[in-house]
């Protein structure tokens, strides 16, 4: 079964290669000695192949393995399916939102829902990616007060009422396109929302916990960026 | 990609046979007339081959379409994924969970999300699985006050702690413990609860709404039904 | 002291007539023999005679007798006021509120407060008067995304509003006069709004649970109805 | 139609004259000359006789005559069936509640409700039966905090319970029972909370507002009790 | 380290005067020998001579010491620290914010945070400062419908924002602006708000009660008042 | 007026020399170009002598001025007030809470009222006294899951009691006592909830917000603190 392995190697550089931004390199063997989670990590001998070859290419380009592969992994049908959706959601190609967008919508949802995991770890994603360094741990303490543009606040705010299962209205729909999204963005802001609706809750029945590497990732600009700005 | 059409193949019977049971068919071009949600469905001939083969299957076995086909089939990427991920979760044949068991999770959840597509339909399923007319009634007006026993009393407290997102501890894991469901059963009430937080949401934003077919479906018994009693 | 069965005699037929329809009739002895609630049901012989005269009219007519009556048989005074109060609003014959407007703020306020007793048994009701087979269970789940006219909808709107004990404001009353319900109207809709507020919570306190019959009530469209549509 | 102010005479000794401590008398032109809600109020040439001599009575007896009385006779079927239930409720003569216990768990459950003419009238009554000048404001305040007996403490949870709509269980009454409440006890303090979460959403849609006369009654001791201490 | 005392001592007529109309005055033994809150009262031998002279100016001009000077004297800097602050804010003389405008705000977010000590006695301050003797009353049930102006309506709508911790935009300031409120004065209407947002909590862990002067003081109009307006 | 002055300065050593860990020093008049919030800040020489001397020594000794000063100076009798309050509090030098202990309530009690300025300030001050560097950001998350000792956990869940103005009980303080915490420790602990019930509360209404330098502060181990380990 392939599938997966094949769907993912095509968009995977621009997935995971962020992740090598900033962060110190932990030792495999460290991070094995935790508890990641309430269930048992099964040793990568014990795993189908489809999924080791994944998190093998994962941890090569990111630097680190997050902890929501090897968690997942107890599950591999669930892994498979997980993944795939992730990546038709979270890296779709078309459409106005930009991946930092997705990740600030991210953030602020899985506030709501007070993951740690997908908050601490999208937000280090987010701040690679937007190259803002605090915006994330902004709307992580307050959304509306975030240092955010009326098009950023508008997204959030629909982002939001599908994260509370609010009623979705033509209303909701005429908000965003007073900013520039059509349906189908709408579509787009509101699926990722509801996929970590669903996220979110996995974490909390698996006590999923964020790798050390995420606090740190993306708060100090890199060297070249810096060298870019002067 | 055929691997989801191949996936579901050999499940599928399980799946879906369940929904010929009481209702009356409708005819297809009356139930395309009128819209079925807020984003339009695509025709057959514009559909991945893959996508209306699974369609095509599930109204010849179910008499009629679901309309959470329908919707999704706009997005066949996320169509793959969501009934990808469905399948591993709902038809997963290992565990004490039945399957009437995941749809009173899916009844009791949904409803607390006040999900119109979601309780409608899984609460027919629900019929249909547990020849149970009245319970998922009586669980979408008050779970706690429904004729369950206690073990289902214990899964529906579990599915909605993690259905609201609550912080899951030891002490829940101990309660399930206490009527019989390990830690895999746990996994398994949690992520039927978790999946349908998504799909709650998604309901939400595209104003799914359920097929009439869905609301009488299951409510009298049927005849081999009666004749087995006797 | 014989009002209440002479207020009552009036338009009982209206009232409870209504019933008949679609269900099985169930043995009466069936019922006695499983409770109805927390509280003991009194044998006839020990009722007073009004009561008595009133209960028996009532399965006569209905085929079965509603388990709310012999709750409150328990305490003869309380019962009396209780059906003159609810004949006062439920059959008040002026003003712009049809039977099954009056069923449906019951169904919808009921379900706020999760009465198991109160929305089955007036979906029900509702089901017969209104000759819509699914619209209570449409408002049972999200009144708010119910197949409403707008009409029905502000005064669902405002029966909640009255519901949730809010401050009832002239806007309130604006937003109905635009749905062509003047103050008499207003006063009609909030009543019975908070009648049924009364009614939650005896039947929680009481653990009044539904006769089998009002869940398959009006479920399918009576032959009489069938013919006159074709 | 008698009944009504049959049934009312025998108690209204009882009921009634504890309005008349305290209080200045005000006249009767001046309450007429403001609004005491937001319908109108009928004049008594217009009344039916039992009601007109209802409110005669009362008044004689209390010196002032409570705005609810002027409210209701707008609707004088409603208004004969909401007196005849307060009466078989309020001066029920059986059973452990005395009429202070009644009056307490209006003024707590009302105040859930934020009702101005409940809490202040009902207050007042409080203050005259028991003769504690303070306890129906503390209650009003925090019920928890209030300078409860643990017996009254038991009796107002149950009663804020019911008023929150919550679901009873044997649990509630197990407590109860500890303070020497039995299931007809508790029958009668549920009772009173559901009257009043009726009573609370009337007050709120008609906008009635409490007399003058009820916010200083019964603050101050009378004479006579003075002299009885001493 | 007389700061306080110097500080308090130029406006404290105009502060606690007031307290002298209306109510008995207790003695001071009876007070100490009953429990006024969770934490020991220091024997005024104990104190640090500022405090002790700041408490009797106070009881010499108010008739008693209000609970809450006993309470904090058990940590003397904090004492001094609170009455600073408070003596600041509360005894501000410029702006538009009346005393009794202070007190109504006291009165509202207090009485959302159930903070008896806090409601209780300044409702007793509010209507000996304004004369009115039920307002802090009606505020204390349902602010909303109390007969407030508009101005004040929309002074205490600031206030409950402000003690409900919501982010506060330039929406709620234009809405003060409307009644006449400029940007000094919403700040002082907040600080009010907010430092009874601390006062409230202080008083609930601290279990702090009323004295029971508080609940009489102001209810009937002083003879001088009388006298005044005829 | 010097007692501000001279109360801090015994202090300020231990209060604000930690600022200097980490940050980059930004330059003063970059700051000034940027509102920190929507009140005017005063120039210095506008500002009287105590203020200034404080806030350059806070400055010398800091590195840069946090955002609340330079807000407050706005009305020099509050920021005396305010300042006086706060060493009281979190300088206090007796019972079981150490200055990390503080901050880690602050940061807690500060989430749950969703307050920028005060969630970033202090989640920076604590990294720096607790050299922790991400328990800050994990209670902003969730703080029922952050690697809490039971200890923090029991004096945490006691402080948000407090700041969610929930009624104490005795059984609250005994569970402190089960974590050694005696009742001047809970005074200390509901102190610290209780003031910053205020000042979360002032941010708000005057959208102060936080100085760039305390995001980064503490994140990374000083070289001191890594050649100390090795």
């Amino acid at each position: 079964m392939r599938w997966l392995t094949s769907l993912l190697r095509l968009r995977r550089g621009a997935l995971f290669d962020v992740w090598r931004g900033g962060q110190n390199y932990c030792t495999q063997s460290a991070e094995d000695s935790r508890p990641i989670g309430r269930y048992p990590t099964p040793y990568k001998k014990d795993l189908p192949y489809d999924i080791v070859e994944l998190m093998e290419e994962v941890e090569t380009k990111s630097g680190f393995l997050p902890n929501v592969f090897k968690l997942l992994s107890h599950r591999p049908a669930e892994f498979r399916a997980f993944f795939a959706y992730y990546d038709a959601i979270m890296n779709k190609e078309t459409g106005r939102l930009s991946k930092s967008d997705r990740e600030l919508i991210v953030v602020a949802t899985s506030t709501a829902n007070r993951c740690p995991y997908c908050v601490v770890a999208h937000s280090a994603v987010h701040r690679i990616y937007s190259k803002h360094t605090t915006l994330a741990d902004q709307v992580t303490v307050n959304w509306e007060l975030a240092e955010l543009s009326q098009r950023e606040l508008a997204m959030l705010k629909f982002a939001m009422a599908v994260a509370h299962a609010e009623n979705i209205t033509e209303e909701h729909f005429k908000e965003l396109e007073e900013h520039g999204f059509d349906r189908e963005d709408a579509w787009d802001i509101a699926m990722v929302s509801a996929f970590f609706a669903m996220s979110n809750r996995i974490a909390h029945f698996t006590d999923l916990r964020p790798n050390k590497e995420f606090y740190t990732m993306g708060r100090l600009p890199r060297e070249k960026d810096k060298a870019e700005k002067s």
